[in-house]
């Protein structure tokens, strides 16, 4: 029996070699299609956002120092003569004790440094205003500036633009963008008992579940996905679709048959393939121990092991970074912001030691309580899939946890 | 002044009314676009899943019974004459005191009724194998019909389809599916102020920042945004751009000025629509006080507050809810599953009773803690958004929270 796949290295080691890889190169995007994708280049502000002092709120504007002293049982008195309309600048300038009505996003006056409140304002007549609560300067007050200043940097490169990031491009006026092209992700499957979704399997067949969850996740990235088809296990038939598949694509994923045949052939296949070098055979995270990295011509190639079940799992700690790495995310390896929902755990769970291990767990609500339920199956099974909420991560070192334990439920 | 803006309802009771209105309906779509959509009925499985017994392991498949006893002190002795291939369906059936090679994901023979890793055998010359551990019946082994069993739902209606439900998909065959066609969601910006992000503002004018937002969050949940460009505070045009909104579109956001006048002109624009009813003044929380919810011949339109930071909180609390429940989402209100992230609250935050808060953070990792620290700034500003991970919800009964004290963050 060959044991080379027994020769593991660890999820930190592994992830290292994937951030060696380059990322992919840059393509100019409208506006509008840009919701998603990461920013190429440092983004300068052609302008001050806001252009000007604005009002946060309904009410006056004044000179702070006229309201100092002003209060409840104390007001004070200002007189308006102007008032600031929405879409136009103020020509007007405020004298001392003058005040001047000014709608939220107003642009301040002229001697103005501070807006009170409607609520805290009265007109009494004769253009007089009574104000019962004092402003410090700036008080209520967006400055010029303070979102970006003309000329500095408002995004920085690998930023992914999200709905604030796209608030921001709005605002500046920014109707085309510099992105990193979506990374091409080719998708082949192996083994000569999966057949296409379409086909009826005969017996000892099974259609091809992989490919297609494994797309959807890609696509889920922001990345394209290309489905290469099936091959099946003639070492020749193999090599030659990972030859395609390279040639067309920024990476190549493997997805298929899970037994030691499949993958042997597999190993064999790439090593055929000029500029191969195997760089990982094996992980040490159950389930996913299979999984293979090799570089061929500077392209990664990531064997995902062919449980539907571990597939998924090495998608989700390996291949997404991976994608999002090649998509030139700048945070692709960034757990700090992983969506880790807090939750107790239900049951003991065993772990063995010196091996990351990745359970699958339902999350239900009890009176006060969010109670993590371990999914026990077989990692073949959709069903486990299926019926969990999100990953439990128990660490290397850990020989396991205990019921009602408090517990980090990696939502999924 | 009309203060009539001050008459809130609860963010529980805006979701009741929100729940009211009718999801859209349904449409057939291929398998490989069906990816994110929602099962707008059961699906029943056309087959059983796995089609047979089937192996989770590389190994040998016994008559469990003829392991019992075996141990690594004391091994047992089987005869192995066959072996399963890959893709076919084994013709032969095991006799007792015999074992048949099978790889991972391989049928059953007749006779075998369990699996023994590799690892706990070996092969010791002459077609006998030792086995040194005993298996229990079904041990390593996915039961025909365990994952769908044929003619029972699979998937029941109101379930998105995320990466396994694709994989369930796929394994049944399934090359087409009814899900809810997407939601139109029609965008109006309002406000003399606001100018297209194309346009060179003014002074005093300001580019178009919530529809665009608005409309990355909208697709993002999986509906279609449409723009419907800028209508200004003219109470004729404005009712006119929404009754043309609303006869295109399954539901209408309204988005734009934040100013009193801005509001009331929206909403005497509503009433002066045919089939037109206010349900919602005004909600129990901040950001997000001045939104507004009716019914315009049974669709819902949505007043979302002018500040682009309340904007953005009101779409998470409940714009998004309501996009997903026209999709026919059965979970669309479920807060379940939100993705919340355990943290330290880096200070003191003070909130008024009465009504929620919704508190901008960032997050930073400081050796073994996550802290949350809040960002500050008003809430026209884009810099608060750009700089927080996630809201921190303090309830409307709360006073406010202590600094050290543990949080959940709400990571958007």
């Amino acid at each position: 029996m060959n044991r080379s796949f027994l020769t593991t290295i660890s999820r930190a080691d592994f992830l290292k070699l994937l951030a060696n890889f380059p990322t992919v190169g840059s393509e100019i995007v409208a506006f509008d299609r840009a919701h998603g994708r990461i920013l190429a280049d440092d983004l300068a502000a052609p302008e001050d956002l806001p252009a000007g002092d604005r009002s946060c709120m309904d009410g006056y504007a004044v000179a702070a120092a006229d309201t100092f002293g002003a209060g409840e049982s104390n007001p004070g008195y200002l007189e308006c003569r102007h008032q600031v309309v929405i879409n136009a600048f103020p020509d007007f300038t405020l004298e001392p004790g003058e005040c001047a009505w000014i709608p939220t996003g107003g642009f301040l006056p002229a001697g103005s440094d501070a807006v009170v409140m409607v609520e805290y304002t009265d007109e009494i007549g004769g253009g007089t205003v009574e104000i019962r609560r004092s402003v410090a300067p700036g008080e209520n007050v967006m400055f010029k500036g303070e979102d970006a200043r003309r000329g500095t940097p408002a995004l920085t490169a690998g930023t992914r633009l999200r709905t604030p990031q796209i608030g921001l491009l709005a605002a500046l006026g920014t109707t085309a963008v510099g992105v990193y092209r979506r990374p091409r992700i080719g998708i082949l499957s192996t083994g000569d008992e999966i057949v296409p979704i379409e086909r009826a399997p005969r017996p000892g067949e099974m259609r091809d579940v992989n490919s297609h969850a494994v797309a959807a996740m890609v696509r889920e990235a922001g990345a394209s996905p290309a489905n290469l088809g099936i091959a099946g296990d003639d070492l020749a038939t193999l090599r030659e679709a990972m030859a395609r598949g390279l040639a067309a694509n920024d990476a190549l994923f493997l997805s298929g048959g899970s037994s030691k045949g499949t993958r042997d052939h597999t190993l064999a296949a790439i090593a055929e393939l000029p500029e191969a070098e195997v760089l990982a055979h094996g992980v040490d995270m159950a389930p996913g121990k299979p999984t293979i990295l090799a570089a061929v011509g500077g392209k990664p190639v990531l064997g995902l092991p062919g449980q539907v079940g571990s597939a998924q799992v090495v998608m989700l700690v390996l291949g997404l970074p991976l994608v999002r790495h090649l998509a030139g995310d700048a945070h692709a390896f960034d757990e700090t912001l992983r969506p880790l929902r807090r939750a107790v755990l239900g049951r003991n769970v065993a772990s063995r030691p010196g091996r990351e291990d990745y359970l699958r767990v339902k999350l239900e609500q009890t009176g006060e309580e969010l109670l993590a339920r371990p999914v026990m199956g077989k990692s073949g099974l959709l069903r486990t899939l299926l019926q969990s909420d999100g990953l439990l991560i128990i660490p290397a070192a850990s020989e396991g946890l205990l019921a009602g334990q408090a517990v980090d439920v990696w939502l999924v």
